[in-house]
């Protein structure tokens, strides 16, 4: 079963296919690789989630006519970053997750060792298969496309993101207080990502300054927005409804929107941010007619 | 103290003060950096070790006149994947070491998760380098410089040498099979980051083929020797000496040549990868006289 799990499509049926199709095939094995590192690498090619990300930035390249091929390496990237930074937040030292897309977690069958060996494989072909998008471009903007990357995936992104998300429990805030600091995770665990499946893609694809800064904001609302459904997920359903362990945000001491602000505070957060999505949303659609298809087949299904 | 720790010289002594000083200003931290991330990032960027891959790496470009400032950006950016490769060889579920460099490991004093992302910010700076180097080339001399990182970094590279060597006694080969093993895994594990720190930036600098040629030998000889060596101390020599966790390869059924070939024949065929070495410097040195200098002056001090 290689195709996507979920039923978000966001792009032509044949290009999802082609995507989904690349993913899979995005990183060719010699033969005699270590049979646990093989392992890893090949269960999570074969199980590819909704590859949101991916269309996302497909959907923005097309809409920006960039070529096609260079469009879904660019995508499938993504989509290997997202991958891996999966793979090391289920290990034991961090969630400690036991299933993920309803399979057990790769770590569970082949090892913790060639899990992280398995996703710094994914990084290392993602890093090649943007070398190769980027070698299309001028080189001023090639630059400002790598400064992106690393920002979003470095120690000011992402991975700030999720070391405050697993020491949160230290922070002790409370109240007001607590409500930023679990945004404030959010922003760097998952909103650096939306802006890579966004506004990366249109920086390469030579979008103006206002698009982007309309793809900024949309990044940013639909990121929290995003997150927040998902704490509201963990605490609402159970494994088997979502694929992956669940409710543990409560048991880790992990950032939780309803759990730092409450049910009523947090919906009405919620709502501002989808709020000013629809607003950058408006902005996108008013200057380019075909912006309008890909973010308003956006919902909370996007799951991990 | 930000000076390498051991002797080795390589490069002018101002130049190789320059080297130390990009590496430990290599990943400046935003204020409010996570403390557990942004102590595993500073322990390890405050003790740099020899960096023995970057003086290579700055001799090879410096010989080929290429730019000083971009020179040390690669050369930085290929001592950044090596720290990040003893982040994570060291962590529990790899090599399970205490100790590096004299001081505790960054996993025992932050953290498991932690040494993780550090390592991932590392690496991530270590890309953003890259680029800015490669940026200078023509685009077809990118793409192979691209190509080259991907296949000594990814899953045909130092990833299937590290699985290779953690699962080592699943193989269960004996005699000239193991000898033939443990180098085919030292291959995989050590001339990788050699062939990085040599044949990378030849390539970047605009050698010749031949010249990368004779580099790829040395590289291959030179690595297997290397790693041989490190084989012996690991039997030879107590934690105080090396300033990291030893004689650990029997304890943990890793790859070891002098066990696996026995001392005889283990010191035969480091003679042999010397001897192979010296006629690739030979050749080397035959095209341009300063060639000579950066090899000759290299020997079993290169600790990690």
């Amino acid at each position: 079963m290689n195709r996507p799990a979920a039923a978000l499509t966001l792009v032509e049926p044949r290009d999802l296919a082609r995507l989904a199709e690349a993913f899979r095939t995005a990183l060719p094995l010699a033969p005699g690789t270590e049979p646990h590192l093989a392992g890893v690498v090949e269960d999570v090619l074969a199980h590819p989630g909704s590859l949101a990300r991916a269309q996302l930035a497909y959907a923005v390249l097309a809409e920006l006519r960039f070529p096609r091929r260079r469009a879904r390496e660019l995508a499938t990237a993504l989509e290997l970053f997202h991958t891996a930074s999966l793979l090391f937040d289920d290990l034991p030292a961090m969630d400690d997750a036991r299933e993920r897309r309803g399979q057990p977690c790769p770590h569970v069958r082949h090892g913790e060792a060639a899990a992280m060996l398995g996703a710094l494989g994914l990084i290392t072909r993602a890093y090649q298969l943007l070398w190769q998008s980027f070698g299309l471009l001028p080189r001023e903007r090639a630059a400002q496309a790598s400064e992106l990357v690393a920002h979003c995936l470095g120690v000011a992104g992402i991975l700030n993101g999720q070391a405050e998300d697993l020491h949160f429990a230290s922070l002790g805030a409370a109240g007001a207080d607590a409500t930023a600091r679990v945004e404030r995770v959010a922003e760097g665990k998952t909103v650096t990502l939306v802006r890579l499946s966004l506004v990366l893609p249109a920086l390469v694809g030579g979008s103006s300054a206002d698009e982007i800064a309309s793809l900024e904001r949309l990044s940013r609302t639909w990121g929290l927005a995003y997150q927040g459904l998902d704490d509201a997920k963990d605490g609402l359903l159970a494994s088997a409804e979502t694929g992956k362990s669940t409710a543990r945000d409560g048991l880790l001491g992990r950032p939780n929107l309803p759990a730092a602000a409450g049910w009523d505070a947090a919906l009405e957060r919620l709502a501002g941010h989808l709020d000013g999505a629809r607003a950058a949303i408006a902005e996108l659609t008013a200057r380019r007619p075909g912006w309008a298809r890909p973010p308003a087949g956006l919902g909370a299904s996007a799951a991990g």
